[in-house]
């Protein structure tokens, strides 16, 4: 993409603004679903998913099931509750996720499992992960039971793969990719796949939502990953350094690795292999991928992947233009975005 | 039931033994299925999986679906398929609840979470349980799925009210029963009901394979819990206290409490509740529960139960009488067990 276009979209609404404004009645539908849904005679059920659900994020996936559903004309009651479905999975492995990295924050916010005990984290997750098979019981389409099951094997997978990787310098960039393709795209992928089959469309629709939702996942993920070790970002208040601590190999990294010097090898082994982490390291971090240019190339390689989910969404009918516009915008967004 | 009985069961073949033997083919489908569906391109998924599964739990769960789809007459393909998906769950609720009661050891062998870490215990449940899903997609049967994701969510719901009552002193037998036939008999009565929806019987029949399994789960618990303070099994080898050391309320604590004195109230208030225990403390435990004569009450109270699941089976049609009258007596067997 050009940078004309960045700065363009810089200046407008946000195309996440634009879908949450568009599709703000369907948005409240399935909020209703999943209050309705994270009910249980267990109080501290329904307050730690609360707690979790309405921590301010983006609800981006939802998002994603609705407009794609709307842009096939599929049935957007039908949507609802399979947009819920997906931010219970969503929100399952997220609880999970901060168990098994052992974050103290999430958007500027103390993790569940920092205030509620890693404990009931683990066993909030099996919930919300068990009802949003419920809720697809209840859509009855074995089809889409298929898709979000597999879906929610292969983040496992991706997880465990991931947890493999950390701290392991002989990981490579197919290494990542297919990590960040199986615990983040696969359940973007697998939002975006529902919708056609509601619609009741072809094949060759299903893969094309498919491959939009795949691919943006990947960009959106490489993006974030660069994100992490952003300065800039930094001075915003942002948290950064979070994969850093955790021994992650990120984009940033192994691009910054391709051609290091053997002292800069030497610090990533320590850093992130040995896990031996000083004051000043994040920094040291910071400038070694500066210095090899290393955040732009990351973005460089998650525009390739952009591209190919906007010619999946280009491709698509157009019932809702409009919408189906911010779907090619939220790519470049996701790329471009400071947070 | 009667005393003579008991006595009669132990010295025959166990029902389990039993099931095991006229079951051996169906048990070697179902032991194929979990092996074709634990694989997966990330080692450590199999190789966690498989320490689990082969650690030697008695496959009580596959074992009932079996049998009761063999006494229903139903389609024994299907049966393989959904033991193993009953199977899946059973285990990712075991790695989680390792992790939540920090358990280091079970039946004899290291848990997979001091072996494997709990991040690896955590997401590999996830991966399993994913698993059981894309399994019953493959069964085809909606009924069959609702069935399964509703006993997830209970599962999980009965371990999360479990967590809130620990240590609770105003714990009543109400919420002890509520706690076990959400945690355990909820999947004990799923594992049955999939039997008559896979043979095409009637509500009637699939009510009365849920009752089966739901109450031959209450009194299977009961009769673990009083296991757990008995101190034959210890001169056994075996290990007893941990539900004492974690802090939970159980059946014969429960009884014991009914008619405590001041003195032994101020025991469990700090043993139990506030959690301070020193050596010799669950030797004075087991004394009390002696004196109250509550082990032998939780089993009275487990056969009330039991006498419940008999009369549920007796009522099921005799497509399979050897299996059905095994299945009779597995109730007194998990009543009357030692191990």
């Amino acid at each position: 993409m050009s940078n004309v276009a960045a700065s363009q979209l810089s200046n407008s609404l946000s195309p996440i603004a634009t879908l949450t404004d568009l599709l703000s009645a369907d948005m409240a539908a399935v909020n209703d679903c999943i209050r309705a849904k994270m009910q249980s005679k267990v109080p501290l059920i329904p307050k730690l998913a609360d707690y979790l659900i309405s921590s301010g994020g983006k609800r981006i996936r939802p998002l994603m099931t609705l407009a794609c559903t709307a842009i096939y004309g599929g049935d957007m009651t039908r949507a609802h509750r399979l947009a819920a479905a997906v931010e219970f999975i969503h929100s399952a492995t997220l609880l999970h996720d901060d168990v098994v990295d052992e974050s103290a924050e999430r958007r500027g916010k103390a993790t569940a499992n920092l205030v509620f005990g890693n404990q009931s984290s683990v066993l909030v997750g099996d919930f919300l992960f068990a009802r949003a098979f419920e809720l697809m019981t209840e859509d009855d389409s074995m089809r889409i039971l298929r898709i979000l099951s597999q879906a929610s094997a292969i983040i496992a997978e991706g997880e465990v793969l991931q947890l493999s990787h950390m701290g392991d310098m002989s990981t490579g960039m197919d290494d990542y990719i297919k990590i960040i393709q199986a615990k983040t795209a696969a359940l973007f992928a697998a939002a975006c796949e529902v919708s056609p089959v509601i619609a009741g469309a072809d094949d060759a629709a299903i893969q094309a939502m498919h491959n939009y939702g795949l691919y943006l996942g990947i960009a959106f993920q490489i993006a974030d990953d660069a994100l992490d070790y952003n300065a800039d970002r930094e001075k915003l208040g942002k948290v950064v350094g979070d994969d850093f601590r955790e021994g992650k190999l990120t984009a940033p990294v192994l691009l910054a690795l391709g051609d290091a010097s053997d002292e800069e090898k030497a610090f990533w082994q320590r850093t992130l292999s040995m896990h031996e982490q000083k004051d000043g390291d994040l920094e040291t971090a910071q400038e070694i991928i500066n210095r090899h240019d290393a955040l732009k190339r990351s973005l460089d390689l998650a525009r390739t992947y952009g591209e190919k989910a906007k010619a999946a969404m280009r491709a698509a009918p157009s019932h809702a233009p409009e919408l189906q516009q911010a779907m090619i915008d939220l790519v470049d967004y996701s790329i471009e975005r400071d947070t």
